[in-house]
């Protein structure tokens, strides 16, 4: 397999799964040049006249949509760990003998552990997104026939955009949907909140399936899908299952190392002036990222600020900082509890986006540049800031990129990480996947002492006479390396079993298969 | 020029401005293949890292963004006559020596005749787009250099969609704008309500420009305009006069004439079994329309009726049947009133559309197919019930198409016209122009008897004992002519001014030149 050395020193792979594939040129360097895909043309006269969509199941769509041999499925991840659908796809898929499928999720998540079985038998030849858990230890192993390639959300629509993918059939499982197709997340059994991840997937599938347990009347309000883009509409009892599909709690960290992290790049935040009067934020709805978010609240309530916007995923904790007038707007990404899900449907100042408008690199600009501050996790980072979130240390595969990308174009990025993860030091001599560049990765808030980027003089300065335990990433490798040692590296065999995109569509690197 | 008969029987020409065009091939009959229009792929890189678009003024953005020579440059109307923005366009255009433009307007309005001189002087090649009033004698007499091309507003949507029209810079008046270049048509001087007319034009134009008089801070919520699309954005004193783009009063008409029309419409509607629970339906913002939409009013109020959706143009009379629940959603391409734009910023059941998702014939479906009934006006109707909105008997182009060719897919389609206008018949052997053919157009109401197309047998049927005067459209005729007289057909010329296209595409009809 040829390699060739990318503009972030990176041994990465120049053709991907029988395409040719460029390699990283370094932060802003890649111009696309050319058009953006343009699907086939419809005709309405090719549509029922009356507007239902409407067939029996979803084998028949699938038959209708001429599913075969070598396609391009796609589906997306509100449903998250809770979704049924898209197991049922493959389960058809194989029962009309179809082989040879890409499967092209916004990510894919332990229960679709079943679908090893697939990629086992010859239904499916390779997954592209993200692969927590199960597959991704399938995809580490060297199990998949194909090569995986995990894409950021914003990458994903980029690459659809682009016609880097070419989608035979999205299958959009819709919370709610009318007889025309359109659909939302605010309502029904498996209500998520919205859909923006489906959103490139409906405009520019050839052909796009609906699939609802829950149909209301024409028209569907509001339609986050629209029905425009939508061939078949198809009514199913269950598309998840609730519980898993949005928790119903959403707990901020007990840990008393965690909540230290969060509180230290608060007030990192808080020092350097960035928690200010109309500012903007984004953090996760991981534990410590909650932790944050309350250290925040605590810190804009005494100085009176309000924040003009957040960017969700959303939660409980969130909806209460819109709802106490703290911050002006959430421009939401996926909504993970209850609340999220009644503060979309009930507030205008909870509004829903996409990867389209949030991320895509190969737009007139997108939101994520317009946040001041980022909180975001990683699995290592490096002495230059560069920064994984994709496989462990031990090599293995179990993480997808999720937004962290596109959010690392955010004003100020901060990564608060454990010095240490169960005695395996976080910072590494050398990432062992790399997914973002150190130069857009500003501060690392450990346990024991955060670490600036040396680019960013501006914290630098504005922190020093701050009280933080403010060291060089140098130090702080030091102090973990004493601690637990210097791990030996990962074996890892010369197979390239996933490709990882930048932002942009070029590979930033490549995970090789774990050697056992 | 040469021309060949269409299968609507009208001769027309097979190029238009240089370019082949396809002529009229029956309804439903042009398949289109291909695919859609892909516009080039930008990168962030190439946008401000900050977000913000703003440039100096109108003459920088158009500077940025290479206006030159023989360029398209598409405005949207929904200033209607009040629009300051798109003769300060020319203006900028004439002074930067520009010539040869093609202009693309979603529509012109009297308030453009101002862009005569640029027609006259070469600056302006064409304009695609309905010429109402001034623009329309014009052109009519021979005055322009260019083919005129009239499209539906579904049509323009589906030109700019399926490449058929490049647009090469779209200026889009925002009433609310933020830096980013997202927009809203719902506060500020200038507040129209919606934007959906510039909807086609953000998505495909290669540059962008939103022009606002009210900037607003990021994020500019909703979005009706993504500043994802945009390019730059400039602020002016002052986008249109307020009195003109929306009028503070809509007018039920007074006329006893147009009275009677309304009356017979909504009676027929009901005797027809149309007015019913949960059906759907549209009625223009002119005076009979209106008065059509009081009378259903009065009829739901009284049997208890309660409609799903009613498609605006918005206006008081409208808002109010949302208001007192009698419809559950309107659903709006365009406000007319300050009632209509109030309602849809505040009310939910209030939702803005474009012309994507109402009337692109090239889409997977769209609403107006879903409408019970539609209630539309003509100049004309001929005895097989094919119709004219854009001409008058006497030759002459005054009037655009606006949704009136889209809203013909409706499952109804009611024209009420008066019989004659100025002793001049309405219903004639031959329309001098071709819009609507006759089997999309069911029921000719006018103030001396109502007519039903033959093929509807089932309106025919429920109407026949309800005491209305139902007519043929010979009988409706003969008694005009009795009155008038039958006009000598118009004096034109060779020469087409100007292609009339449908739904699809292709060409239905031109329009010749007025022999003076």
């Amino acid at each position: 397999m040829k390699t060739v050395t990318n503009a972030a020193g990176r041994a990465v792979i120049t053709e991907l799964n029988g395409e040719r594939s460029i390699p990283f040129k370094g932060v802003g360097k890649h111009k696309p040049g050319g058009g953006k895909y343009g699907p086939p043309i419809p005709s309405c006269s090719d549509y029922p006249p009356d507007g239902n969509k409407v067939v029996k199941n979803l084998r028949e769509a699938l038959e209708k949509a001429g599913l075969r041999d070598g396609m391009t499925i796609s589906t997306h991840h509100h449903f998250r760990n809770g979704d049924m659908l898209a197991n049922q796809v493959f389960d058809l898929a194989h029962e009309m003998g179809v082989k040879n499928l890409r499967w092209f999720p916004s990510a894919s998540f332990p229960c679709h552990e079943h679908l090893i079985r697939y990629l086992e038998d010859g239904t499916i030849q390779r997954i592209e997104g993200s692969m927590n858990g199960p597959l991704g230890r399938f995809v580490s192993e060297g199990g998949m026939a194909g090569t995986g390639v995990l894409r950021s959300h914003g990458g994903r629509y980029q690459a659809v955009q682009d016609g880097e993918v070419h989608i035979d059939i999205a299958v959009i499982g819709a919370p709610a949907a009318d007889e025309f197709g359109n659909a939302n997340g605010l309502s029904g059994d498996s209500a998520c909140g919205l859909l923006g991840f489906a959103l490139a997937d409906s405009q520019y599938a050839d052909q796009v399936i609906v699939v609802t347990d829950h149909p209301v009347r024409f028209p569907c309000i509001p339609w986050q899908i629209q029905g425009n883009y939508v061939d078949y509409v198809v009514h199913v009892e269950k598309l998840g299952d609730p519980s898993l599909i949005i928790s119903g709690t959403t707990r901020i960290t007990r840990s008393p190392d965690r909540l230290l992290l969060a509180e230290l790049t608060a007030r990192f935040c808080q020092s350097a002036g960035i928690i200010r009067d109309g500012f903007s934020f984004q953090s996760g709805a991981g534990g410590t990222s909650l932790a944050v978010g309350e250290y925040f609240k605590k810190i804009m309530k005494e100085q009176g600020i309000r924040a003009r916007f957040a960017r969700g995923g959303s939660n409980k904790y969130l909806v209460s900082m819109l709802e106490e007038g703290l911050v002006d707007y959430i421009l939401d990404g996926q909504t993970f509890d209850l609340d999220g899900v009644r503060s979309m449907a009930e507030n205008p100042g909870h509004v829903w986006t996409s990867p389209f408008t949030s991320y895509n690199y190969h737009g007139k600009g997108n939101f994520a540049n317009l946040v001041d501050v980022v909180i975001l996790g990683a699995t290592e980072v490096d002495l230059e800031f560069n920064a994984n979130v994709v496989t462990h240390s031990d090599g293995y595969l179990l993480h997808g990129i999720g937004g962290w990308q596109n959010c690392l174009f955010s004003r100020t990025v901060i990564l608060p990480v454990p010095l240490f993860r169960d005695r395996v030091p976080v910072i590494k001599e050398e990432v062992t996947t790399l997914c973002g560049p150190g130069e857009l990765i500003d501060v690392i808030v450990t346990e024991r002492g955060i670490a600036i980027n040396p680019r960013r003089t501006d914290l630098i300065e504005r922190t020093k006479h701050s009280g933080l335990p403010i060291k060089t990433i140098r130090e702080l490798k030091a102090e973990a390396d004493r601690i637990c040692g210097i791990p030996d590296p990962p074996e890892l065999e010369e197979r390239v079993v996933a490709a990882i995109k930048w932002v942009d569509g070029t590979v930033i690197d490549v995970v090789r298969q774990v050697h056992r």
